[in-house]
């Protein structure tokens, strides 16, 4: 392998710093970083990627020009060719402006429910679209696909990120997401492991319990996993959960008896075990910033993603392997298989030509022709376009019109990050082109307060923008969405509801709402959703789906 | 001149395109395009470079990454270099994210009350470091200064966009930020000729009137344009006013009088003269779409800024020339001008290197490292920084502190899109560490119904981020914010008010607010002004400056 340096020729640090993966703001300039606490500033990722090594980062914020520039700069930086991540389950798009923007998996689930096989041609192409959108903008490793069952319906952190609720449904979805991905040379991931999928805790916040046992997640949860592994997934992903029945004293992530014994041993698995990010409350909280590392190495972890220290997690694995606690082949394992994964991404894209070392190619010029040639394409945006069409759910009624006056009450959950809202978005555009007025809610509005006002009760149009969010839960979002129901229905003024989001959500409002009242749910946010949702309602607004 | 070929090899039509500088948005993908109403698709305006060979193109929205991309891009499509403009008064980062944001020229009027030669200094700088960033975006004309002198505090157009309300010193101001700029090869442009400050229409909306006569702009609004012809200003932008002392038929930006009489002839200015936009009301409603670049033409201007119909006025001007009405020389003269300008901005961008064609030299690389190490620099920070400290205006009070249950009431002019404003901007995160919580209302806000709420009336700190805003004006969201102080005083829970923008409005204020409610004015709503100005009545928060 020329492209990268015989392992032994490595440090014991240097071979550690390889299989840490950093976080990283995707913007170039320190001001612009969104997550201070968690995303370095240029002079530190610098210092991680040159001095110490890491092989890879995780990149979230930017648009996707940007993330291009970062991705040659990182390369740049770099002396070993790194990994460089993105959590882009639903393409480029979702994370990076620009780029195109699927429906969440759980669209394709519930096109599953009627047309199993148009579902999966949908996958496969969705997967070969993310994957090649991903390499035009430099990344190498999409973290993707989500293939936990959905089967708690207030699980607030997979939710719509499923494939859907059943094991079946959700191992043949993501196989056909994984076969599209990988016509490109991108790095894919299943995750999370053991299944994240039955919970209604965030593991963002704090440590769910699974109180299932092994024969239950032999046949459920583990379905998917399996799929996976057959089907040549690059990596796995663990969880952070507590599963008593295999694991009574440490999480997944940390757990040798569920990473080493379960998804290597039982399952085979032979790619990268990746943790999830280890900043997170679950584990961040609860076994120490530096500790955690090593129990994840030990757990059987090849990747040590975002741990909250990278250079104190290095020299903790480091003294580990040191003091007799970790064997040095251990690390050298873990080593040849993120080399085996680097191997396959980088070779493939230099275009076979291995009698150059990396270091010695041009990178590829980023320029806006490139990107514009390989971003958001007719294809990618009309296939996105069918998925949404094809998994919306419409209760129209003949004839329905607006009266003068209408509100058009727009419900986020924050006004100030919602990148999907601008004033020629649909949900926006159309309203004021019929005569609405605009009012927008999010989460730090005071909707008491708005709803105890006497003498303003226009008509209202309200489009609810809600899915689930972790960190923050939507339970808090999903309850003012139910109080503005409740309140516009007693004052006999809800003239349509719009979710663009949540199924649960509509689950809850179909009980409520009486057949006159039109009511559209789809899976996506962006632009076309808008406009197709508002279409169904509303038939005689002339206007072209994607506009 | 080996960089351009001779004007006379170019068609008529050619050489009239070159007079054209069209509007283009800043983004690559023609989905994130804000206003489709003005902005060309991809194609439309790959059309109008290649085929129709228009001289310029004048960019908005987008990251300055984005338009560094973008401006070579267009370099790439031309065979004769582009002018690329961009309105970037106050900095790229005004426009473009990630490069500096200055404070508006006003603030350095302010500081020029009690220190002149300081505040020529910081204009020097600014003007300088302006011209440098643009320099690195592939900008080469910067559509700066505005020398109108704001005699008008109702002006909703120009307003803390002038360097003051006094003609000397806006002149002074003026010239010392043009010799900035001129450190680089950057073309520059004072606006708005016959003078812009006097009003309280808004040209994009409808056709202000001047009632003053000439020995009036004589000796006040011309002094700073005088200033500039003195110091070499490469362009001179005509404003949308009716004078009737000068002209009473037609506004400046038509008018023979007041381009080829007063600017060209009296005040003997042969540099370009680009009309502002024609697509702006008070032009593009009154005379027709292809009509008024004919008598812009007529009128003097060499540079046709955003016509409505960029193909149409082609067509218009050649179809003036072929039927006499304008002469074949008039044009010429235009284009040797425009060869001028662009020959100054492409020989010294090229360094200098005469030898080789512009076609045949690559185009700059675009990558991060030019980008980080070019924008927002150290002392291009500092220099706002400090310029935001001189202007800023406190009236503090000893021993403040925010009651607990304090609530944090933004008002701003759209939570759409104030990109200042994130959940990290020292006006939201320093109050949520002091224990506020947050409210954000703005123009879409339902204001009567969140006065008239009863049982929820928390001490509120109120921080307004309100300056003129074209277009919109600030008349009702100004209206909204006196009653916001109204309804608190009343209450007797408004606890601080800091003002982001408009010093007019801190004088309304002022005769209102009683002497233990701390106020603070800055002239920035950047996060270094938001942080500056809290700090001023808040001091025991421990903070740096730019966090």
């Amino acid at each position: 392998m020329p492209l990268l340096p015989p392992i032994d020729s490595l440090s014991l640090p240097q071979q550690v710093a390889q299989m840490v993966v950093v976080r990283a703001s995707g913007y170039l300039f320190d001001r612009q970083i969104q997550y201070p606490a968690w995303e370095p500033t240029a002079d530190t990722l610098k210092e991680w990627v040159i001095e110490w090594g890491v092989g890879g980062v995780i990149l979230l914020g930017g648009s996707a020009a940007e993330l291009a520039l970062r991705s040659q700069q990182l390369q740049d930086w770099a002396t070993i060719p790194l990994l460089v991540a993105a959590d882009v389950e639903e393409g480029v798009g979702q994370r990076f402006a620009g780029a195109t923007w699927f429906p969440p998996p759980m669209a394709l689930g519930a096109i599953a429910q009627t047309d199993r096989d148009h579902a999966c041609q949908l996958a496969t192409a969705m997967g070969r679209a993310i994957a090649q959108e991903a390499y035009a903008v430099g990344l190498n490793w999409v973290l993707a696909p989500v293939v936990d069952v959905n089967n708690n319906p207030q699980n607030p952190v997979i939710n719509v990120r499923a494939f859907g609720d059943q094991p079946e449904q959700v191992a043949t979805l993501a196989t056909s997401f994984l076969q599209g991905m990988q016509a490109h040379p991108i790095l894919a991931c299943a995750k999370h492991f053991p299944g994240h999928g039955d919970t209604a805790t965030d593991s963002h916040l704090s440590l769910p319990l699974i109180p299932h046992d092994r024969d239950r997640l032999h046949q459920l949860e583990w379905h998917p996993f399996r799929a996976m592994v057959a089907a040549g997934v690059d990596a796995v992903m663990s969880a952070h959960l507590l599963i008593p029945s295999l694991d009574r004293l440490y999480p997944a992530t940390l757990s040798p008896r569920i990473l080493e014994g379960e998804l290597r041993q039982q399952m085979g698995f032979d790619g990268l075990i990746v943790t999830d990010a280890l900043v997170m409350g679950a584990i961040a909280n609860g076994y120490g910033a530096n500790e955690a590392p090593v129990l994840a190495v030990e757990a059987g972890a090849d990747i040590l993603l975002m741990p909250l220290d990278p250079v104190g997690a290095i020299q903790a694995v480091v003294e580990a392997v040191e003091t007799g606690r970790i064997e040095r082949d251990r690390i050298h394992a873990s080593v040849e298989r993120i080399w085996r994964a680097k191997h396959n991404v980088v070779t493939t894209s230099l275009s076979g030509d291995s009698s150059h070392a990396w270091e010695t190619l041009p990178m590829p010029r980023i320029d806006a022709k490139s990107l514009t040639t390989q971003l958001a394409q007719p294809d990618a945006l009309e296939l996105g376009a069918s998925i949404l069409q094809a998994s919306m759910q419409v209760h129209a009624v003949p004839s329905f019109e607006l009266p003068e006056g209408t509100q058009n009450l727009l419900i986020v959950d924050d006004a100030l990050s919602c990148d999907f809202l601008t004033h020629q978005s649909p949900a926006i555009a159309l309203p004021r082109k019929w005569g609405c007025t605009l009012q927008i809610c999010d989460a730090t509005s005071s909707i008491e307060a708005i709803a105890q006002s006497t003498n303003i009760r226009p008509p209202t149009l309200l489009q609810l923008f809600i899915r689930g969010n972790p960190f923050r839960g939507s339970a808090g979002l999903n309850q003012m969405a139910q109080r503005w129901v409740e309140q516009l229905l007693r004052d006999n003024r809800l003239q349509a509801v719009l979710i663009y989001g949540s199924p649960y959500l509509l689950q809850e409002f179909q009980l409520k709402l009486p057949p006159q009242i039109p009511c559209v749910f789809t899976y996506g946010q962006t632009d076309v959703a808008q406009a197709l949702a508002l279409q169904a309602i509303y038939r005689e607004c002339q206007m072209s789906p994607v506009e």
